[in-house]
Order: C-alpha cells, then sequence, then structure tokens
C-alpha cells in the first residue's frame, strides 16, 4: 500500500485545508526546467516506461550508481527493461532520500500506481505503464497538461533551435517559452568555445573580430530569443566563482587572446567573465528580462563518470558556501552601469541560506516587491526538509510574501509531481504557523497567500515581463 | 484581534510557568545598543509616531524597500504620516519575518494595541500613539523603563561625547554607559581617516607621529572611556576579514605611510589593523574590559543605496562564512601577548554558528566561567528560528549556564521588546527539553537558571568588570 | 532521580519498539577510536574513577576550563580525588552539552548510578565506582564487553607497536584490530618529522633517500599493519586543506629539501602532501583498505593551552567550511590513478554536512553500494541535535540505507555508551518518519534496516574488507 495518502505531508487541519481547498488545482507555472521544447512540439507518445521516466533523470542514475548498479546498466548501453529493473531494485533502497517520494508521487498521480515499486512489483508496473502510453493522456503535453502546467520556460543555449516552442504552444494545451541558458556566451576558457564561436557568427550573420562584435553578435541573437517569447536569462555560478571589477581595456586585450587562441592567465580569465557577465545583465536590464545566477556547483568530481556519462550525468556534487563578497560586488556593478535586472538567486549549498536570503534585502527598485528573489530549494535541496528550511530562510531574512515560488529545473515530465510536493510542504508550514500562533490566525489574507506563492507571483513576475517586451516592440 | 497572546511562543506548561513565574519581570541588562546617549540625556518626548519608531529603525527602512516602496518616501525628504503610511502598508507583507512580530510587540506592550497595522487601521493607529507621547511614560527613558530596562551599554566612537551618559543616568531612572565602537581606530585605510586623527589629536592633546604615540593617544582617550564608566568594547570584522601576525616594524612603516598620505600594499594594511587589534585586546585586557567581535556583515552591497540612505541604512547583508583560523589567531595573538580580555563572539553568518560556539571551549582563564562567550543570536539571526538555533548551538558546542544572554544591538527604544520575545524563545526551549527528558526534571535550579541566562549572567559579567576599573582606580 | 529512563530520547511507540526489539542488543562495530591497545591487553582494572573516565577524556577537560576550573587541577599534576571533585562541580553546569547525557549515561549504564554527578554526590558516587574497579566486570574488556562490543578498530602510528591488537584480541572476548592514523606519513613539515622518518628507517630496514625509497618504508610498514589485521586508514585534513594536483619532479625536489633540512615554499608542501594522500590512496586502494578523511579541526587555538595540555587537550576548534573543489580533486586524482579505496569522510563543521552528504553520491564503484560514506557525526557533533541533522543529511543527500553508522572516535571504554545514545536518536527518528507517513508503514525492511545501520553495514564493509586481505594473501 502506498504511504502517499490523501493528507501525505499535511500534519495540522490548516495546512490540510489550504492544501485541498487553495494549493491543489492552481495552474503551474514553471520557469526554469530543461525539458527538450523538440519533445513537447512532437509530443510523441513515449516508446516505454524507461524512456518515459528513468532514461533521462540523471537523479536516479545517481541513485543507481550509489546502490552499486554497474555503470554500464544505467548511462551505457542497455536495454529498457534491464534499465528499469536496475531501478526497481534500487527503490528500496532509497528510502529516505526525496526519490522515495517523487518516485511513488510520479506513479501515483500520473498512473494510479499504488503499491511500491521494486524487484517484486517491476514487471506489473512495467506493463500497466507501458499498455498506457499511447493514449493520449500519457504524451509529453498529455502528462504535464495532466499536473496543470499551464507555462513552461525551457533552458536554451544561445544558438538553440528556438522553433519548437512555437510549435509545442501550437497545440493549444500549454505554453512553451525558451529562456536563456548563457553559460556558452561567458565561457571563454571553454576547449569548445572556438568552435561555438563560429556557430555563432554564422546564426548571427556578423563577423565577430574583438569584444564589441562579439556582444553585438549575442546581442543579435538575443532579438531572436525575445522574438521567441524568451523573458529570462540563466548563469551557472560554479564552486569558486569570483567577481573581479574589470577594466575594459583589459578585458578586450584578453578577449583577443582568446580568438587568437592565446594563453591568458587565470586571474584576466575570470576578469573577462566578470567583464560578461556584467555586460550580459545590462542586456537584461534593458529588456526587462530576470536573470537567474545558480550558484554553488562542484562541477568537477570523477572524471571517470564525466568521460562514461557525459556532463549531465547527475555525478557533480555541493559546492563550497559562496563567496558573498562576488555575489554582491556582482549586482551592484551591474546596478552602478544603468540599472539591474530582476534577479532569482539560486544555490545549491545551504548553509548559504542566509545569506541568499539576506542578500534579497540589500538591492531594490522603488515600485518592484520582490525585486531580487531567492529562488526555490535548488537541486539536491529540492526535499522535504531543504524546502522547509528554504521556505523559512526566505520569511526570516526576505519577504516570502512576494516569492515566486517552485520551479522544477527538472528533464522528466514525471517530474512536475514536485510542485504538489513543494506546495504540500508550503501549506503544512503556514498552516503549522497559524496554529501554533506564530502567524495570525487564518483568513482571506493566508488563502491569498497560498495562491500568490504556488501561482499568482510567478504569473505576475513573468507577464510583468512579457508587457514589458510587447511595449519595447510597439 | 492581536496573535501577541499571553502564551505566545510558549507551546508547554514548563515553559508557560518559566516566563510568567521567573524571566517576564527580571530587569534588562543590554549591554550592546544603538541608542543615542544624548536622546536618553535629553529625554525629550518624541515628536510623533514615525520619529518613535520608524524614522530611526533600519530594519523597517529595508522591508519597505523590499516591499517596493520608493527610497525617497522612505530615507528621502518625506513627511512623517506619510512614512507611516508606507509602514503600515508594509505591514501585512511582512508574515513570517520577525519584524511582523517586533511590530506588533512594539505597538502591543507599548502602546496597549491590538489590532494589526495596515492601511485601514493606520490613521487610528497614528492617533493613539501620538496622543500619548506627551505623557511621561512615553519619553525614551519611560518607555524603557516601562520595559524594565536597568543598565544600558551605547554604542561610541572614540571620539564621542561621553557626557550625556551620565546625564541620563542622573534621571534616576536606569544606568547609561558607553562602550567603545572601536572601527575607527583600526579603519586607516577609511578614507575619513587622517581628518578623524587630527581630531583625536586635538582632543587627546598630543602629537601623532608614528604608531606609538598613535597609540598613547588612543589609550589616552580610553581612559576617559574608563572613566564615563564604559567597560566594553567592540570591533566590526566585517567578511572578508583575515588576520595577519604583522611584524612590529612593518606595522610602523605602514603606519608611517599613512600619516604621509602614501599608498599601502592591501596586505600591509591587513597586517597593521590585525596589529592594532591585538594592541587594543590587550589595552582591553589590562583594564579588565570585554571584547565584542562582530564578525561576517557583508557592507558592501548597493552603492546606489549607500549614496540615498547613509552607511547604516539597512542595506548590509550577510557575507560569507568566517576564516576561522583568522579568528583563532587573533585570539591566540592577544593572549599570548600578555592574557586576553573577555570576549563576545557574533556572526552575522549562521553557518558559523558551530565554529563560533565550539571556539568558546578553546580558550579560557583559570576561575572565569564563560570567558569567551558565543554573544545572542545578532541581527538577522535575531529572530524565532534564528534564536532557537543559536541557543541550541550555545548548550551544544559550550556552555549555556555561563552565557550572558540578549542584547538588542538597535537604535531603536521600541525595540527592548525584543528582550521579552528572547525570554518566551528560552523559556519555552527550556521546558521542552525539561517535558521532553531532554534535562532533568523541573527544579530550582531550572528557575536559576532562567534567572542567570535573562538577567544575572549579564549583570555579574558588567559588574566584576566596573569592580576591577574601581580597583584600578583605588 | 536520574533523567535517563527506559525511552530515553524515544518519543513514539515505533521508535521505542525499534530500539528495546531491534537495536538495543545488536553488537558494536566500533571502526575508529582512540582506546590504548596496550590498555586493552593488559586488561588491568583502573587504579580509580578518575583514570577510569576522567583523566583521559579531553571531552571533561575541556567543559572544566569552560566552567573556570583553574589548568593545573585539570591536566596539571593533581590528585585523582581533586580531579575527581573538580568534575562533580561542573556536571551541574553542562546541562544542554551532551556531556551532560553521556556522563550520566556512563554512570548509569556500568555503575547502576542513577543520581546525577554534583558535588553533593561526589563522596558516594566515589565510592561506589572505586569498590566495584576490581571486578572483572570493571576492567576495560570487561566494561567494553558489558556494552557489547564486538570489534575495535584502534588508531594507531605508523611506528606504533602491533602486538598488543594480537594481544587484546587473545583475551577471548573482543577483536581488536589496528588502523592506521597516517597524519606522520604526510607531516613533512612537521619539527619532528626527521626524528620521525629516522624511526621508520630502523623500523623498516630500508634506506630513505628519496620520495620512492620513502614510499617503499612506508610500504613495507603498511605491510605489518595488513598482516595485523588492518584494514583502515585515516587522515585528518585540518582546517585550510587545499588540494593541488602535484608535479611528480616537483614532489620528489620538495622531498629532497625536506631531507637535507631546507626551507621549502608553502605552496610547494602543500603540494607534496596532496602527492603523498594520493600515494596512499591508491595503496589502500590496492590493499582494498578503506581511507578515512577527518576534515576541517581548527588545530591552532590557544598556545597557552597547547603548552599546558598538551596536542590532544581538547582545546581544538571547529574550523571553517571545507574547500569542496580540493576534496573532489583529492578523491577525483586518486581515482584516475587506478581506483578508489572505500572513503568514509567526516566533517567537524556541521555547515558542510550537505556537501559532504552530497560528495557520496558523486564516486562510485560498479558492485560497490555506499563506497563513499558521509561518516557518523564527528566530535563536537556527536550530540542530540548533531547527529539527528547528520542522519538527515545523509537520507537527503545520499543513501541512509547504506550507512556504516556509529564509531566513538573516543579515548574512553565509558563512552561506548554513545552506541547506545546513537541508537536512540536513530531509532527515534525512523519511527518518527514512519509515524508521520514520510516512509512507508513499519515492516521487517524496517528491522532490518536497523538491524544494518546498528551493527549489519559496519560489520559487512570491515569483512569484506579482511576478506579481501585474507584473498590478496592466498
Amino acid at each position: 500500500m502506498s504511504f502517499i495518502t490523501e493528507d501525505f505531508l499535511l500534519y495540522n487541519p490548516t495546512g490540510r485545508r489550504l492544501y485541498h481547498e487553495v494549493a491543489r488545482e492552481l495552474p503551474i507555472v514553471d520557469y526554469h526546467n530543461h525539458l527538450s521544447p523538440e519533445l513537447l512540439a512532437e509530443n510523441s507518445p513515449f516508446e516505454d516506461p524507461t524512456e518515459l521516466f528513468i532514461r533521462s533523470d540523471p537523479y536516479k542514475h545517481r541513485a543507481m550508481r550509489m546502490h552499486g548498479v554497474p555503470e554500464g546498466e544505467i548511462t551505457g548501453d542497455v536495454g529498457s527493461r534491464q534499465l528499469f529493473d536496475n531501478w526497481a531494485a534500487t527503490v528500496p533502497a532509497v528510502w529516505g532520500n526525496p526519490l522515495h517520494h517523487w518516485n511513488a508521487l510520479e506513479l501515483h498521480r500520473v498512473f494510479g500506481i499504488e503499491e511500491p515499486l521494486s524487484p517484486q512489483t517491476a514487471a506489473p508496473v512495467w506493463q500497466t505503464i507501458r499498455s498506457r502510453l499511447q493514449e493520449d493522456g500519457f504524451t509529453p503535453q498529455g502528462i504535464l497538461t495532466g499536473f496543470g502546467v499551464q507555462t513552461l520556460c525551457t533552458s536554451d543555449d544561445l544558438l538553440s533551435d528556438l522553433t519548437h516552442h512555437r510549435r509545442a504552444t501550437a497545440h493549444g494545451k500549454l505554453e512553451v517559452y525558451p529562456s536563456l541558458r548563457g553559460d556558452t556566451i561567458t565561457g571563454i576558457d571553454h576547449h569548445k568555445f572556438l568552435r561555438w564561436l563560429a556557430r555563432l557568427v554564422e546564426a548571427a550573420g556578423t563577423k565577430v573580430t574583438d569584444l564589441d562584435s562579439y556582444l553585438a553578435a549575442v546581442s543579435h541573437r538575443l532579438e531572436d530569443f525575445a522574438a521567441a517569447g524568451c523573458v529570462l536569462a540563466d548563469h551557472a555560478l560554479n564552486s569558486g566563482f569570483r567577481f573581479y571589477d574589470a577594466q575594459e581595456s583589459n578585458a578586450r586585450r584578453t578577449f583577443d587572446r582568446v580568438l587568437r587562441s592565446e594563453a591568458n592567465p587565470v586571474r584576466d580569465i575570470e576578469a573577462l567573465k566578470s567583464y560578461l557577465l556584467v555586460a550580459l545583465g545590462r542586456c537584461y536590464a534593458k529588456r526587462g528580462w530576470g536573470m537567474q545566477l545558480h550558484v554553488g556547483a562542484q562541477r568537477r568530481t570523477s572524471a571517470r563518470l564525466r568521460t562514461l556519462a557525459g556532463s549531465a550525468g547527475g555525478y557533480a556534487s555541493i559546492g563550497s558556501p559562496a563567496h558573498m563578497e562576488s555575489l554582491a560586488g556582482l549586482l551592484d556593478t551591474i546596478e552602478g552601469q544603468g540599472g539591474l535586472p530582476d534577479i532569482v538567486l539560486y544555490t545549491l549549498n545551504p548553509a548559504d541560506n542566509a545569506a541568499f536570503g539576506s542578500l534579497t534585502g540589500s538591492f531594490t527598485e522603488d515600485g518592484r516587491p520582490g525585486k531580487v528573489q531567492f529562488g526555490p530549494a535548488w537541486w539536491y535541496n529540492d526535499q522535504l526538509g531543504g524546502i522547509r528550511d528554504h521556505l523559512q530562510t526566505v520569511a526570516n531574512y526576505g519577504l516570502l510574501h512576494h516569492f515566486i515560488g517552485m520551479t522544477t529545473d527538472s528533464r522528466s515530465v514525471m517530474s512536475f509531481s514536485r510542485h504538489e510536493y513543494f506546495r504540500r510542504i508550503l501549506c503544512n508550514l503556514l498552516g503549522e504557523w497559524v496554529e501554533t500562533g506564530h502567524l495570525p490566525p487564518s483568513g482571506d489574507w493566508l488563502d491569498q497567500a497560498v495562491t500568490n506563492l504556488c501561482h499568482g507571483n510567478a504569473r505576475r513576475w513573468l507577464d510583468t515581463k512579457q508587457r514589458h517586451h510587447a511595449q519595447l516592440e510597439s
């Protein structure tokens, strides 16, 4: 019997009421995820259960590895049924980990499967799912619609094909917009940068001979993004990130050396990256976009796994606490050069929570409540304790009232069940606060707050940006 | 109806008994705050509600900003009533933040106002407060006396006027002592340092031609502080602080360059600051003073806000975790040069809690229990979760038994309601521990412990220092 | 009356059942402690209560210091009864600290003493213990057997006498194995290194003229450890630890300078240490040993106390958060040079918990579940809140299912009561999870999980390594 009951994670009457009467049916605005826009555009049925929810889910790969499943039977050339069985054999060992709840929620909500996945149940579960995958309700868009998804912002490289998003939206079920993953733009020390640059030159139809023409080419492509409905950008500031107030002349020289494939001192590379982040931040501000900063991943871990499983293989870990001076310096420098875009900060290290929460009150804009957001508990922190701690941090060190709420950052359509997870935890916490007198008695204000935190704030946050774009165009 | 009931935050019978029967009426010893000694000396009525509790409270400014109130209507040239209304419009958005509790407590305890402040109640609340501000009980000293304040140590620059404190004490209601804010002394790279130094030279009536004569002038002024009842000093070690074991000869050379307005390498400046901290620590130890270290503020954030709102504008944020090697090195070096003064450590980053808690057991003195203190949850951490976590840290990593308890670090007389807040959280936690068998059954020891943590430890900690001063003088 | 009741720390029926029916009687496998193998081999009665559980316990020394007991009466030339009384006078001030529970558990479990130790009870408690110390059940081995200890791995320098372990095991009550404390091997900048090296040369019977012959001598001695049953090594990576990918040629040159007592740049010393850690890690992997990394102690604190109390005096503190890039780099480099040994990570700074928990999923091995462990809450974190937080971290960021559980890291036979402490906290947490629907309903799986976490996982983890050794030998 499943432990995912009606009142899962809801431990007080107010929380239960808030979830069932207010939060449950609110449409989902998922402003940052890694769904494939092409998958959404095609909307073809999934081939089998493994293609649906295991093959593309690095969280599950990671758990199988920790359970001792050979890498070749996870990311290697392994058949769908075998991989499914490997996952089924791992599930009984993941209790206590969010995967235990996530996996149960996914099976329960999408397919009504209540019995826990295990080697004993693998065969019937495989059969049940497989037989339904041809139905309309279980295409990518079908599943997302089932979850109540209204709007999606995928994560796209500057050179990604932006036609998929319109095609995906054209199905009439949900809106799909690109958002810019800006890491290749600042990735001037990546061994593939010049190859990427050559493609950019082609796409933008301009020459890149120096820093100015580079930024012009980037900016040209940003217009394509804007035209496709993009209002958000995103940068990964990995563990060890330092911001340097870079001299423009120095940045130019460094970029020239990059173009000529000449070596640059590490410090100059970091300064050029800082310069580019500032330049991009200014662009985003001018366009009224939001700028997301994903801080603190430790990307270098096992080179062995990187070779076997590829760069998105789920073996990254949590880096050291963020260098707050750098983060504050970056925001201050962008602000000083003409204004800050709306900011969403994420950290992978929950030891940063209070510092990030407090930074949301250190940069503000007249008439712009919630200007700087501490985005939802990210990646490994997206679990019961992590979400709860994060919400408490946002409340204690900022204004929870203006929080734009949950986004999945996920690669799998099944994982949109995590909005339910977030909403249950949120409603339970607010209910607890009310019932212990930490908050005033329940009332319209509370229902309104839940509505805003689960939907309204994110909705308005995107709408404001899209209206800004419409005004720029007209 | 207010949610600030009789048993606010008290969730168990033992906790309720401890608060109402033991903690509630204990006099307040607030050993570190930023009240204006002149305000206390004058003891004039406040002009209006905004002057009373909004104009001088950067916490509230910060929340208004985050809520989107234009900066000009917060710290700009804005009328009292308008600013009051701006705050009233913000309050309904701060639920979950400590300001929600603080503001309700302030209005409830001082003016008996139970209805929450909001745009709907702004007019009557304004009226109620305004009409009472002329009464004796609502002067600065009246309000403090109402809270049960017995002793206050304000925070004063080396060149501050120390006559106010005696005048404030002369009212006969409470004792007001200066405490030394030492940051200008070590602020040798501040652009106003030489101007400040010129004033010091004048005040001390000596010449400053090198490091020795500088320290002599400082020391001369410390005698004035001691004569005015000062027994505490305080230094801000902002985010990024590093301690260097500085060579005396190098420190001398660096200071000479400071005097000649010549550039110094950053490392030399840091080393000179370290040298000065050690020299001052030795002075404090000799005089029997306590030395407070406020660690980890990220002062550089928005230059825009700094220009608009001034340096105490409430837009600082939490810095990276402290460099514990530097902190331990600083204490060790002072101790090695003749003995450590009593130390109070504060950190702005709660990720430091365990490290700070443990450091209290790494430096000790024969016959001096609680020699090194982990001071109360500071600034943004002075809230329900922050205080609770801090108390648990002090207990787990040190000896809560010897903790000197709460201080407000505040600029507003209204904020002394936070002692009540602290005491409720403390009593609730101890009650919980007793009732869950984490502590032995309630008894005299427990009442005594609460008395000490709310009052007795801080009282004796100050008294010991003042007796030491009296002995030095005699 | 003692507060250590039958159901101490067990707040739910499931937790109570798990503890009393499953966990309570499981044998203890303590894979990392600092018991004296000679003490265990001799198995002589303790001279008096102070020799039994105060003289060798730096935790208690630390608490006495914080309580103001003069250092001379703690670690100085102080009689046993006086030191006992000093501890008895301190106990009433340590409530809230783990020592309060530990001390009560020690007295209760070993001697049935229920009344709290205090100045009032010191005399009878002294008498009760003293009178029983001649009985068989209260020798070192008697006490350990009373706790249910099955296997011990002590911590031994490369040059330690390994004959004690076999003698200790020969008593037939429990197995005692050495484990390698590798810090002297990498301690090339320690002022006693060359003296230690001379002893190594003698012990190994080889010459050491360069890095290769040094590693050969070390390796020779590792064989002695293996022959004595050692399957674990351990390294302290103190606060500030950085890993550098060291060039072999550079490491050789640096080591040559060490041999010639010539100065080395700090960076070269760090690089050589990194090189040695990698070389040792490879050795451990080849032998099938586990490698423990104890990260984050701030060893330099009070030089005064170091002089008075010696280097293990209990005045170390918690360092800054770990440099995760270094930790990941170290593991990656070892793995890249032929495979990673089983790893156990410990951190002294609980702000590192999530990062450490996540690192356990970033290095894996086919067929080796739980390859990288986040070892139990270490040192100052080995308390109610610390253990609970740690277990939640292991679950949230890794797989609790494969956790090898508690080890004491202790110097005192009495402290094995902490396994009971750990088990109570674990059972209570799992019971809570089940009863709140966070985990599926209780069942065989849960009893099995408790058995594994309290005993089975550690047992198999050691057995696998010992079988590997047997295979290498055959």
